[in-house]
């Protein structure tokens, strides 16, 4: 018999639910905006409720991979909920809770970017790579990490958007970040270029020197997160990365940046293919929802 | 029959050599500076060899933690070498390949800070930890880091050294790393301390400005590795810090870093019990090495 597993990408920006099989290969899916926990959970609900009526189908499993900060610790009182975040209304919301009580199926609940991570992993650009980065870059900055082979976890989770960069000298703004001067966050994402520019990232050309700079904050934290993790690949995705024209800028920066202070030939020679966007595309993050799911059962 | 295990912690500033047992216990020791690689090596090459000798035992294994960058990849023709270190005469030096020749035993090699990791992971203030970070701060500035209880290396090894720091806005020291501008070694080695101030770091009252700002510059570097790793612990190592008087120092301004985002008890309660000097103390490089030994036995 046929197994159906749930997904549900919770993002900053969006939701993505969907019903996928064994293979990870999605049968239905909806996308909508993240306006307030209650509505956006609501509608989740009802696509796999309704999902389960018309197809007929029991889920095996729901796998959600959620903007954070969130709490991962289950014998914490606060298990499946966001915590710190500066997203307005989803200070403190309970992601698991309600979705558990609705659909009662197993869950397993993880970052945003850990889930995205994990899909890339068994279906996209980390195929058979032990060690690696994934990172969405957009409403907000997260990185999730795949460390022999599994999501690091840790204390809590990571919380790459939030590493320290130089400001540079000719950016006057003083950053998006509630909580940092001068992060990645703060600095890089979609609402900081907004912010800074006075217009939307979509309207801005991509010869603008706002794109330079971008570009150069980028690079800055991937020389970092080189030197910290040594990771085998870099994975950038989020919004923000669907200007491919970053892809180049970011590479060679990174390059200036590390100054063949490590001597690894896939860094200096083939930085195309050691940075790169995500292979799964827009469904880098449902298919690792589906991932979590199907991680789950066995 | 008793085994006998060889450790070797070959650091930039000096060497220790040790013969231990499978319970970590260290059965003699010799300690020596740092020279040129041929002297150094033969120094501890004859060390081992006058043991054997003198007690008539064989070695069942060496470790080595060695300071880097380094080359760990055993398909690689420089495997065992140092590669890119900015230190004289150690460029491309050959560490593995002497020993080999001279001992006849297997031989684990890894950075020191892995090694260190490790030790304090068996023996020390890792013990019944998954994820902590362990690091270095002396001649240079290193970390390691433990990862689901193993050492990570990825593409090569970390070089959590190189990350990027924000320089004081009073600090007009323009850095001590020849490859890049503004990192964590550049900023914050003990060399960059001396030069920064024209004085033996040895030689700066406790209640000098220089502190202040040396525990600056490593609270920003743990914070932006605790966002990165998110670890279950930090341990910090080396010269620099068996200045004590840094730890509370380095504890308050992580605080003020991090300010409050991540939402970790111990790290926003208890501190003291988060960022901590190493168990084994002075032991921690050489009984890493011997824990390299012992691995590399079962």
């Amino acid at each position: 018999m046929a197994e159906y597993f749930a997904g549900m990408e919770a993002g900053g920006t969006k939701f993505v639910c969907a019903i996928g099989d064994s293979s990870g290969q999605i049968l239905a899916e909806e996308r909508f905006p993240t306006t307030y926990p209650q509505e956006t959970i609501d509608r989740s609900i009802s696509f796999f409720l309704n999902k389960k009526t018309d197809w007929d189908i029991q889920l095996t499993s729901l796998g959600i991979g959620c903007f954070g900060p969130i709490d991962l610790d289950r014998s914490s009182s606060s298990y499946g909920h966001i915590t710190s975040t500066p997203k307005p209304g989803w200070v403190n919301a309970n992601i698991v809770g309600p979705l558990s009580e609705a659909l009662h199926v197993p869950i397993a609940f993880d970052t945003d970017v850990n889930a995205a991570a994990l899909g890339e992993l068994k279906w996209g650009a980390g195929v058979n790579l032990e060690n690696f980065i994934y990172f969405t870059i957009g409403t907000g900055i997260g990185g999730g990490a795949i460390i022999n082979g599994k999501p690091l976890h840790g204390l809590i989770h990571p919380e790459m958007g939030h590493i320290f960069l130089n400001p540079n000298p000719d950016d006057t703004y003083k950053g998006k970040c509630p909580y940092h001067r001068n992060c990645f966050e703060g600095l890089a994402s979609g609402p900081a270029i907004s912010e800074r520019w006075n217009t939307s990232p979509q309207s801005i050309p991509t010869d603008h020197p706002a794109w330079d700079m971008e570009a150069d904050y980028i690079a800055q934290a991937m020389s970092s997160l080189i030197c910290s993790f040594s990771p085998q690949k870099i994975i950038l995705g989020g919004g923000v990365m669907k200007q491919y024209h970053l892809f180049p800028k970011v590479q060679r920066l990174t390059q200036v940046y590390l100054n063949s202070y490590v001597q690894s030939d896939l860094i200096i020679n083939h930085i195309d293919d050691y940075i790169v966007p995500p292979r799964l595309g827009d469904q880098a993050g449902v298919k690792g929802a589906l991932a979590l799911a199907l991680d789950l059962d066995r």
